[in-house]
This record gives structure tokens, sequence and C-alpha cells, in this order.
């Protein structure tokens, strides 16, 4: 048997992309301004679904950005967050990138985390978490976000995780809307919906 | 910046490993024998945590291995059953395992999946899931399995996921056990811990 493999890349336009943006973003709605503009640009380069994340330190200096990469790589793991927080990780050398609660790091994600992302956040060393569409803007296009807790913020509160949401969340759901009158898949709404 | 990258890999001694067993497990106990191995295996071989999974087709054809590789690639999503579907879908070409609900595969899990890789199934394409070691058998030695729905079980149900659980648990927690009596290191249970 073959081994399988599976290297998590960012698309080849991110590199170029990042020159035209500083390095270290102060406010929370330059973080959100960045990642929403990573998901729109991820749909029209055609490198995967409408979505956006990113590590940031406590600073606000970026870590590693993320996109979704489910079609282009066919995976169905690669949200943008998990891209985000593995390639941080990757970045830092560490997979708890709080280094046992000694640092801070935000992700700050374009559309509130899914089930999967959800779960995958207690796990990577996060300690605030930034939302900009909540899960009925991505539900209203077709996405499915999965089975969370219906207390999924209270949940990350009790183990430290601050979380804070509709941070341009206009600006966010834009991108989704664009995404789906524009005809592209809506991987997953027909696989798992009920 | 130079943007990171991360290959998501089985350790060296897998390839070597499956020689040693068939390409198809007729019974569920043939499938949970062997993903329990992988778990005492990655343990053995200090290659990381004491967990194994492993994606089937309906006639019991190993599609992809997984154990769990968060340390030795510093990576906290990189738990086994994550590994396994990721690498499945890797195998066949498609990010939906199941193309549209037209072929079942499993995913069996030495023990029951985390909030994250319980998210990460509703997304993979699988319509059963096969557990064996038990929440309680992970909580027990210090791993936390974080805030699943309390209803996950009827949760993946509702999405046309069979779960079967407890196949071999005694065999299965064994391992979890013998892990945490090497003194090994139980990530993650300092880090979110409450």
């Amino acid at each position: 048997m073959n081994l399988p493999e599976l290297t998590i890349q960012l698309p080849d336009w991110v590199g170029t992309y990042l020159e035209t943006w500083p390095s270290v973003f102060p406010e929370v709605e330059d973080r959100m301004n960045f990642v929403v503009d990573l998901s729109r640009q991820n749909i029209d380069r055609e490198t995967g679904g409408p979505f956006g994340a990113a590590v940031f330190d406590a600073g606000g200096r970026l870590i590693a950005p993320g996109v979704n990469r489910v079609i282009p790589q066919n995976c169905s793991i690669l949200h943008a967050e998990m891209v985000a927080m593995a390639l941080a990780q990757q970045a830092l050398g560490r997979f708890d990138l709080s280094d046992g609660r000694r640092l801070d790091f935000e992700l700050c994600t374009s559309t509130e985390p899914c089930a999967m992302c959800f779960g995958a956040v207690c796990w990577a060393g996060i300690s605030r978490l930034v939302c900009g569409a909540r899960k009925q803007d991505a539900e209203s296009i077709g996405f499915d976000e999965g089975p969370k807790p219906e207390n999924w913020i209270a949940a990350l509160n009790h183990r430290g995780i601050e979380v804070i949401t509709d941070i341009c969340r206009e600006k966010a759901a834009a991108v989704l809307k664009d995404y789906a009158a524009s005809g592209a898949m809506i991987y997953n709404s027909g696989a798992f919906s009920v």
C-alpha cells in the first residue's frame, strides 16, 4: 500500500498578497478586515471556499493566514481556521501556541467556526476567538455549520477563551452572498444535510 | 513572510507494518483490533499519542490508517481520526468520501472522537463511526475530550451516520492506561483544563 500524505499549503498568490499589508494589525477591525479580504481573494482567485482566517499574537502581529482549501486540496478538514491554526503552529514550532498559557494568541475568522473548528480552537492554544459573519449567514447560502453545542461561546469562555462576535459582520457576510450568487459549489450541502 | 506549510505524514514504520496485515478486515472486531494495535505501536515506537484510527470501505478494505501525530508534527489538529480521514480523502482523490452519499465508508477509532473530530466526521463523507475506548477512559488518564454536545451520537445519527461504541473497549483502554503509566506527556491536559 502506498502511504498517502497531504501537504497543507496556502495558494500561490498569498505570498505576494501579504506584501501589500502591514505585518502588525493593531485593532480588531484591522484584523477582521484582513481576514475578510482573504476570503474575498480566495473566491475571486478560485482557490477555495469563501472563508478566511488568521492567527495573530497579542501585539496584533500576523503569525499565519488561512483560507479554505477543501475543494482544491480534496480535504474536508481544510477549513480556513484549521489551516491558520496548523500553519501558525508550524511557524512557531509548537502544537500549543500558548506555550502552556504563557502567551496569548487570537484566531480571527471571517465566519464563526463550524462544529469541527469550534473543537479545534480548544486544542490550539488560542486565547481569543474573533468572528465576523454568523452561522446564520453561512447557513443562509446553504453551508452547514454542524452540531455545535448550543452554548458554544460559554463552553469556550469556560476554557479561558474569550469570544468576540459580529466584527464587520455585514462585510464578511457579503462575501458569502457573492460566492453563492456566483453559482460556485456549496460543498457538503448535499452530503449530510437533513 | 515565509509561508509555512505542513505535510501530514504517517510515521516511517507504518509502510512495513501494513505488510503484516491483510488488506481487507471483514468483521468490525477485526477493524478495531487493527486500529487499537496501531495505537499501541504508536506509543511503543514513540511516534505520537495513544490513538489509532482508520477508514475502511463498505467491504472492509483499508483505505487509510491514521495515528496521533500532535507532538511529532507540532500540530494540535493531527488526531488519529483527522489523519485517517484526510489521508483517505487523498487516497481516493475527493473531499467527500461518500461521493454524494453513493458509497459507504467507516471510520474506526481506538477512542471515541473529541469535540474537533466529532465535527470533522460530519464533513468527511463517513457513514459509520466505530469507537473502542470511551471518553471516560481517555479522561481518566488526563486527556481532555472537549465540549461535545451531550447527545453527540444522536446528532450524528440525525445526519445519517451510524455510531457503534464499546468495540474491544477494554483492549483499547489498556493502551491509554499503559501510555499514562509510562510517564509520557498527556498534552493539552494543562493548557485548557478547568
